[in-house]
């Protein structure tokens, strides 16, 4: 009899986790979109190549090896973790019969769960250097980092490292997923540099619209959507009375903080620029889930929104900062997971007893130095080898034509490029074909 | 023991509440790319604007106010709800021991469940205006209509008020939300009058097609499967064979409507207009989305075939109607949400034996009045303060440039929109940059 | 007390299968954006009416015969299927109380999650026959397809048909899906012909570009995360820890595959080509989802990933391939489908001990040459009857104009498609409105 029970229970927090895994897997497509809706045209087929090709690789690298070094079954010490490779079997009826301390939820359901995790760290980076970077040298970084960075900072904290020794506080990864993601974006987009003519000779910002802002809306709701499952599959288990009520109160804080961060983002847009600034409100509603991913949890609904509110308005005031350190981020993915992921992880000091302001520091700066150096070296290495940044050139033309061989839309942007001055790709696409199977000759 | 299986009951219910809560939070989505795609670039930006906003404003609002409304602890009288602000307690191990009457899911997920319903009631609206009502008093209405005018007669039938009373049958909300959101958007399309060049000196209607139609129709498909969530959570449990046969069935039944719907529409377009007209194909899925809704629980697969038939065939004849007497709705949301669901409310009574002809009629009529009432006063009140239609300059060079300061597709339009004569936006966009950000300087 | 864990375990499945059910539906919407995007501006409107209608005609169809073909309550023989009408009554307490063999989930979630496989299948092949073959005959086609085609294969491995009988192991549709789709289009494709100017007189290969590839990258990653609900639903149960391991298993496995597949397809298009061609990522990852279809439970998560590699390779040579034959495939759907359908059914062998190369080697030539040869000669009337292929001039204008009386981007299009002297669809479409609707007069 305990047993039917205690199976049916694993069975229910495993589909939970299921569920909440296709959400969190969703949102690399949120972020495909965003990403390809608030660039160029002529970059736009680079993103989602980037997009699509990251995803697939943190998954392969997280399961040969990020996986275990995150989630190491012997650690060796609190800042070094083990080593594994490849998953094991799953457990038994005899495992989950052992009383306090037992597997709840399937082994699988929670590899891959933290194998979308990875990924999305890295769909963090793909948007603050778009318009740029080379397709391969990036995706070369995406396997140091879902191998070896972002895992050791998760072991830090959810592997059961020193951080989470010392009581640092982080529910759903504020810091250890999007702050760390941030920190790695900063550090590429230091090394390399602004768009051209993206900053003028006299210091003035000039605005490169993106091509397509529906399919970054798109983005923007797909993202909120996976949050539910970020942040409700985060609670790890939702089969008793106090966990699925933990589990609806996670989606409405999640729900009532982004909601919160979108509307103040609007209204100091609006305050600011006189206009009510669409990417603002973008960025606003997902500043706004970021800041309550720390802890979504223990706050009331009131209280969620005030986090998000916040954050919501500092995302605005960080946006306009890094231009004027001409840090050029074209999607604002530094301030949406950077600035708002701080501010998260200081917000869970209004609703957690057991954070304190020093440990929720020491994490975050700990954490914040550990991407940022590690990202800093190995995008330092990979620029002294191969290169990060493409020519002036194929800037000029568009990554699309050079690195992917089409365009994203070459019957929209043919002539308007063409009066512009923009006159390459355009043009060529027509012609050319927008294929690269253009030039293949049949038997 | 019995606790074991209960708490296994009331997690399984309430995860079902929160998946399906995702779901019909990703309608707001489906809405704002089905009008996105469904009105012109220039004021593309715009209609995503108030989709985005109203969503977030609704979940902010209906929390504060609105929830507290439509479900009062204690309400004043069975026409005047109560009011309470913002959410309690979750229920207890005690509470759901209590037996018969006792909750069976979290307190917290029946509020998001409910919120995401009060949004997509606004989202009805934002369809009908789009393309001339400012943005920020269209906020303002939706500010009221969340916290009042939409939960007062929300509290009426689902909060126990006299049309529950008096045996109103409507199970996820034809009226409820349908034609209730159609009432307020019909209020809204009158007090707003008509796009410019809509309608001719003769009487002509003059078709204006929309930008973006892939993205209409992810907006149907977005729609659709968020229905099943609509429709199947509005069951409120699935953990027992009952239950769960019923939500399998509302899962059926909500798919053959559509179903018919879709296809009747297609054939009913080609007959009359001698073309397959995809505008209509969306707009009869969802006519049979909603006329399934008031009852998608009783009715056997064939009749549910049959109800979603009726909306298919009724959408495509109010759409031509409404243009007769120069009701300009871009999207057909009145027709779709208003006119399929008086349609649905009706066909309750094929399967419900509980309901009468004549309280239907009346739960109706008396919806209407005060959906329609309400929503004109407010409305006109606002157009009295500070108007509601942008300036004819504004209608002509797109709310896009004017409202939010950027463009849909700025490397789209240009060159097309300058040949056509629109020259304004397009030229503009290229150089003054689609971002508010462009006139933005640096330190 | 047994009944309470029985009827929560049955709640539990039903839900499940429910979950599955809208990821799979949503899948639909996947292929409308894969489609949509890989074909021309000029056929978009036709390709999102052909996908939308052939979903609500697969279900239609699929309730009121296909679904009683493919499980028939009394077959007639092992290859003859016996017929019934309509859906009958749900399972009863009594029923699910039997012990074994009983039902553990519901007959009405068990016929819409068949339901949407069916459409499933002949979504594959409307990609194939994308911008040349006219809308009704499709849909005619469509409509025998899922009422007799489709079911009679998919009675004879899943309904308890000979090769069920045989021991041939297709766990979740390989073959009995992804190759059976394939093996229709290719029929279709015969029929149909190329698209006009797609092979040059001395065999060259003309590229064909897509107009918006961001939406067919949605298309990608839409169909990815339905997978999870087709592969993870085709176990049918999830409530036991065995069965909940394997659901999750599947979900590791999946996912896997498809990452492989991808990163794979990458590679080989980038050697091949020396470019990422981004339309071949795309196939990659469809390639490894289809390769693992065939057994996603057993395989570790290593040989997972060798499959989809396989799968990934594969593609890319078949899609050159088909073209060398010039077979004219828009969308790459008789490679995607057929080609790692095949390769899947056949690497059951490295993990199911019960599986043969010689009865997986009978499945898939009874299946395909079923598939074909039925499809060929439904075909084959259909054009004798009506024809399937639109007039030169409609190719040439566009099927959106003559089909659907509307363009996909009456905005974008308009000037580029003059000056590059596809003069008509684009310049009509600003003038004569892009809607069938302009005709029409007001009273």
């Amino acid at each position: 009899m305990i047993d039917a029970t205690l199976e049916l229970g694993y069975a229910l927090d495993t589909f939970y986790f299921l569920m909440c895994t296709a959400l969190v897997m969703f949102m690399a497509c949120g972020f495909a979109m965003l990403e390809s809706g608030l660039v160029r045209s002529r970059n736009t087929v680079e993103i989602l190549t980037k997009n699509a090709l990251l995803y697939a690789i943190a998954c392969l690298v997280f399961l040969v090896v990020g996986y275990n070094v995150m989630y190491p079954s012997e650690a060796i010490s609190s800042v070094i973790p083990g080593l594994q490779f490849m998953l094991g079997e799953d457990h038994t009826l005899a495992d989950i019969s052992a009383g306090e301390g037992a597997p709840y939820y399937s082994g699988m359901a929670d590899f891959i769960f933290q194998a979308v995790f990875a990924a999305a760290t890295m769909s963090i980076v793909s948007g603050a250097i778009a318009e740029r970077m080379k397709l391969w040298p990036f995706l070369v970084f995406a396997v140091v980092m879902v191998a070896v960075i972002y895992p050791v900072e998760g072991y830090w904290k959810w592997g059961g490292g020193f951080l989470d020794g010392m009581g640092f506080q982080d529910f759903a990864g504020s810091v250890v997923v999007h702050m760390a993601g941030a920190a790695a974006a900063l550090a590429a987009v230091i090394l390399v540099g602004p768009r051209k003519g993206r900053y003028g000779a006299k210091g003035e910002v000039r605005a490169i619209p993106g091509a397509n802002l529906p399919i970054a809306m798109l983005g923007m709701f797909i993202l909120w959507m996976g949050w539910f499952g970020f942040n409700g599959g985060s609670m790890l288990k939702v089969a008793s009375l106090d966990d699925a009520n933990a589990v609806a109160r996670i989606f409405v804080n999640t729900n009532s903080a982004a909601a919160a961060g979108m509307v103040v983002a609007a209204l100091v847009s609006r305050a600011m620029f006189g206009k009510t600034d669409m990417t603002m409100i973008i960025n606003g509603a997902l500043a706004g889930l970021v800041s309550i991913t720390a802890e979504p949890l223990l706050p009331s609904a009131g209280l969620a929104v005030l986090i998000g509110a916040v954050g919501g308005a500092l995302v605005v005031m960080s946006v306009v900062g890094l231009d004027r350190l001409k840090l050029d981020d074209p999607v604002g993915a530094i301030s949406v997971h950077g600035t708002a992921g701080i501010w998260g992880i200081l917000a869970v000091l209004f609703s957690n007893p057991e954070a304190t302001l020093s440990v929720q520091l020491i994490g975050t700066v700990v954490i914040f130095a550990w991407m940022f150096g590690a990202s800093f070296a190995v995008l330092w290495v990979i620029r002294a080898v191969v290169g990060l940044r493409v020519s002036e050139q194929e800037e000029l033309e568009g990554m699309d034509l050079h690195e992917c061989g089409m365009l994203a839309y070459p019957e929209f942007v043919a002539a308007s490029a063409q009066e512009t001055g923009t006159s390459g790709p355009g043009r060529r696409s027509a012609a050319a074909g927008g294929g690269v199977m253009a030039e293949q000759k049949g038997a």
